[in-house]
């Protein structure tokens, strides 16, 4: 089985490169930007402005190739690629939670991009519940926050 | 851009046709899966069972074409398909929170799963934070609630 998908849009960020952009997955995202929906596409956007917060699924259209194993940035320890949001993926698939500000048409303002100018959407989706604080762990970035802040760095 | 992908595993669910998985982006999501991940991907998953909770983006392979108006099972009014769940989507993506129970070498056990059995994993990336549920608006959807509750249908 194969997925060929195209792009419904682009992502317009402060972020021309790579190294611009906030590192980590603790990183704060506070950066504003504007997802630009393709014309043909603008009534699916129908009733979007009700959402205060959005799922966006776009393309890591930069990268070629993947790592099963990687350090993060916010660590010095290799992690799986899929316990980590690394570029390098199997699929190239990126999923980011952003603030909706406003829509003008086919241009939704939204806050916490975090992808590089120009990147490609592919998918929208309202986010719709979140799970509870006390329920979440975070695995190895705990960890790795603890050892931070002990001073020890492994 | 054309973006092809293929499955990095399959999810394996109690439901093996459409009408058995609870409707509405409401609905409680409590029936257990397995994420059988592809032999060749499982140094992917390390430290992955150190997360509660996992995004898994998936595919609705069993759907052709697309709606950019719908109206959900929960409303009784036609919504742009960003503002929705619908699985007739320009790109067929499909996105789920999980929570992991327990893994056993590329298995990973999960609850919250809303998928057909069979379906196509593209990617799983660990769950790192909620959007505080005082943040949180819900548009339509809670305009629907309001409605549903007021015993007025429109």
């Amino acid at each position: 089985m194969t997925l060929t998908l195209q792009p419904i849009g682009v992502v317009r960020t402060p972020y021309g490169e790579t190294r611009q952009i906030p590192k980590g997955p603790d990183a704060r995202h506070d950066a504003e930007g504007t997802l630009e929906i393709a014309p043909e596409f603008e009534t699916g956007l129908t009733d979007i402005e009700g959402f205060s917060h959005l799922f966006v699924i776009w393309a890591f259209d930069r990268v070629e190739g993947y790592d099963l194993l990687s350090t993060p940035p916010t660590d010095d320890r290799p992690h799986g690629v899929f316990a980590t949001r690394s570029p390098r993926r199997p699929n190239p698939i990126g999923l980011t939670v952003v603030e909706l500000l406003d829509r003008q048409g086919r241009m939704l303002r939204v806050r916490g991009v975090d992808m590089l100018d120009g990147t490609p959407i592919l998918d929208i989706k309202p986010y719709l519940s979140s799970v509870s604080p006390d329920k979440l762990k975070r695995g190895w970035l705990d960890e790795a926050d603890a050892r931070r802040a002990g001073g020890v760095s492994r």
